[in-house]
């Protein structure tokens, strides 16, 4: 079975495992240790800004905490209707704010214009019957495989500057953003209005280790409480740091992600008339019927069914050129 | 430095580490692989009756999810002052059951007699003004490292069957309790009337994983939808239930608790008359003056200072003989 | 200035200020008074079948009570785009239940079809990553005045039943429902599937007070804890429960919609051309460009625009004909 | 039936109800009427102060509003062992305030003193393991009747300021308190250090309305929008903002509260050896044996119990010399 169906299903880097391995001694418990020590440092070198960074074990569990810096109970965050915090998580934004609102808007490939959020902040009445927005959370890459430009973002950002409004990216697959921009992560976070980011590893060779990462280091300082109280605060906190180290350590995150993206590319170029959006990072998302969905699956290929007529494909660090060839030439001659 | 704060300190047991390497394959996302596949199973047949298993990666998550199974928002769990839960989760039973008020009562060590409750029970009024208790939460064994046999669980079991209550049990060191009461987990469990057990293994030599264990299999497909919500249904859940079969393959569990209660009954020997609690489990609570304190800490063994004039001292998997017979001497000799 | 911008505007019916100034003598606090004690017969017999009966001072409070005795704080709660508890209540759902979803779906004049719901629940994997809905709340009249007839709600309640979804009512305006409809009270609620009732009479002539009446009267115990936990709980309640007493006594509540229910219809009949939307109950929404806005508020004539080009109008049970005809004239000679 | 059980079962006053009567008008619906638009500057000027003022219809929804105004959901509230939002209230501020936890500390007669709150601060290690208290809440006079006087309630508040704490006054009987104390309502809040007010009146004359008073207005934005997602926003606020301005006009909630304790007095002298609490309001305390109760309910004197051997009798606005002196003899001549 080639599995293409997430990069969650990928196995973890074999230097990630080491560095796991490495840190399999005694020490301090919880986030005492020295690995996770260094993150904070480690961070703000590849941000050029001083960061704060709380290590948890999900993009969920980084997507609520950043939300619920941002928002109280009784407002709302602005995101597109198929953000993966509104249609994955199962309302974990409302658990960890409270019950905040998220307040649904569209665009082409889970990207979100300016101009959706104006529209939306133009519908709602200024009056306490209604939910008030209090920040925007946008997904770079989107959950269609899409990049979000630093100008993009910016334009986003000022717009959140000048509403009043807290902007969270949720960065899933933020390195294969990055991968694609050739970008430093500056350029299309904080120096953009990022105000925090779900920096994602798992889907990129981790085992279960994310950085929550806040480009105003006092806004962490009740995150640290909310993640403890959400059950978070691993108490042998050193095997997750150790691993976002291991992945900073010679820009491996980096690497991981091009390959991934590299992967994406050779599919995508084996069929350009099938593709439903623009391959910019490591998802394929194509038309394929039902008989075709079968064929594939028939000579080994495992991946998403999305809707009818469409399936997703993901490639990961792992996949190969080797490992890709085979699918991107099945796709070809269906 | 010789560690005895915690047994969160210990290392990761080389047969769990192993098994993580060994499920470092492609697999199915989240609870989907083979591995989460056999916890029921396994776990079933360690209890001898029908269980469900959910990993979770913190034992304050597992207490706090399996409290939410059991109480509304508009009840309460009553528990002892000292319980873990009250004092050590930094609120996550108010978050995870919606603001649920813990109802605290007194006992020695941190264990709860069956007429404690009752009289708590006595005292609230049965009308809408006041929480009314829908739950037991005991610590075994506690947090005080005594032990409950299971004619008193069953005396607390009963007791809950009578007025409707459920009864969870925080089994952080359930392993350490089996180990000294040398029974089946299922008489100190089930058959005593528990319906939901947080059975601990991070402090037993694992990573990151603990088994939430329901009694009552029903009980736990809402929980299924909780831990989700939660954050806590890990990506790739093949290495949290990998860590857990490595446990009950060849009872490792148990043998690691013999070797941690081993240790502590060296140190609890070597210090009789300054002991605070009997010496039932892994944690050894003594008089200790700061004088004596800063002695032992001079001679390189580090702990908890538990109040004036007392530590605590925390023994485990990796305490082999030669590592405690140092510090039994050194104690000895103050 | 002669207000139609609102059924909330209007004075309090003077049979109901004398209920309450009767019920101004010593009695028990809270609810358990000689008036609160008759709510659960009258309208028991009001509906033909043993309910439970809650007072509390708004149709927020009723609603959201009511949702959170449905549904669990992962779960879903399926309604209209425009309907109250979405649109109006800043949120009051979410808190309620501790953050459970509303599922939006469409439909004219803010009626929702069954087969909308079943499209709705086709589009839900059935897996922990998506919130999955466990009720269905409509409003009746809607929140664009139209009518649910008995066989609608009926067609609702038999797909609920089916897919073990609950079924609220918002009867904000359940008195124009009925006075419309002309059928018993039973016919359009519980026998047609509904679970709970929000039956509103502070827009219908009373000063504060609605019932929330739960046609499974089990279902009311845990809001009972709710309700005074939400500080709704009234320590004089007899003067909730006298304005519900004075509206079930003499069909006061079905006398004042029926007026209310005429004054709109004179308008509506005075601008058949403009109409929106079907005028059923006490709401007119109308075509109105900003300048005949302008013109029929220098002429006295008071009511909300309802975005670019329209207005809302609504008339309530202090309007007589002399009252409205002015204003029907009006919009008839724009 | 003399009911001397609550202060809440007592009528409402006349002029009370009168100003509700005129209310009966039509006007703009929620809090945009013509008598909440004063109630700011009327409450200011009681004062002397520029304060916020919302009214809400009980006690509880008051405090748990405050509650939620001064803590996150992971921080604390210390409180008595025997305040009302501790024993009283159904967990309502777990629930407004999304979880957060009462810490409870002990004190003669309900009353909080500093080093007890000291105390308790110095218990809680400063990690976020731990619940860390982020206000104080205070009730003034207390759940026994007892007075703060300013000097005590100024020695906590400079204790707050010190610790970064919000300070809480519970006022249920705020006017009892100052019918005693004879100063300023300044002295013993905002002066004394105190953030709001839950400032009663249900249980001194009125019928459904509290002032919540915010002494830093900019507090007050949040808990305007929290007011309305709790269902406590009603249609028809004139009817409270009325009760309230009544309530101010010619200092009718002074004189009521005069009346209440020099009721109060009468009882109280009556029976200087039975007094478990000084009578300082309008609340008496006396031992009371089980055939004592009984004798004093066969004369028609209604009151609690007040655990084994004990009573609460509790005087209101209504209680003339003559109502009271028949109990006060009945008690003499036990």
């Amino acid at each position: 079975m080639m599995r293409f169906f997430s990069d969650n299903a990928a196995p973890v880097h074999p230097r990630v495992m080491q560095a796991m391995a490495d840190a399999n001694i005694v020490d301090t418990a919880y986030d005492g240790d020295r690995w996770s020590g260094k993150l904070d440092t480690a961070f703000s070198e590849l941000f050029g800004q001083d960061v704060a960074v709380l290590w948890v074990s999900t993009g969920t569990a980084a997507n609520s905490l950043a939300l619920a810096s941002l928002v109280q109970p009784h407002q709302g965050i602005i995101c597109h209707r198929e953000a993966h915090i509104e249609v994955d998580e199962c309302g974990a934004p409302g658990f960890y704010t409270g019950g905040a609102k998220l307040m649904l808007v569209e665009g082409e490939g889970a990207k979100i214009a300016p101009q959706t959020v104006n529209d939306l902040l133009s519908s709602i009445r200024a009056d306490v019957h209604q939910v008030q927005p209090a920040a925007v959370s946008i997904t770079n890459a989107t959950e269609y495989g899409l990049i979000y430009q630093p100008a993009e973002v910016a334009a986003l950002g000022a717009l959140c500057r000048d509403r009043k409004l807290g902007l969270h990216m949720d960065g899933a697959r933020f390195a294969n953003a990055i991968a694609t921009l050739g970008c430093p992560p500056a350029e299309v976070t904080w120096r953009a209005g990022v105000d925090i980011l779900s920096f994602g590893f798992a889907k990129n060779g981790g085992m279960n280790a994310e950085a929550l990462v806040y480009f105003d280091p006092a806004l962490a300082d009740a995150a640290r409480f909310r993640r403890k109280r959400a059950g978070h605060l691993l108490s042998k906190g050193r095997f997750l740091a150790a691993q976002l180290l291991a992945f900073l350590d010679g820009d491996l995150w980096l690497e991981n992600a091009r390959t991934a993206n590299a992967a994406a590319r050779i599919i995508a170029d084996a069929a350009p008339d099938r593709l439903l959006h623009p391959v910019e990072a490591n998802e394929i998302f194509i038309r394929l019927s039902a008989v075709e969905a079968a064929a594939l699956r028939q000579q080994g290929f495992d991946f998403y069914d999305w809707g009818e007529g469409a399936a997703r494909l993901v490639t990961s660090w792992h996949h190969r050129e080797a490992d890709v060839h085979p699918l991107a030439k099945a796709i070809a001659t269906l």
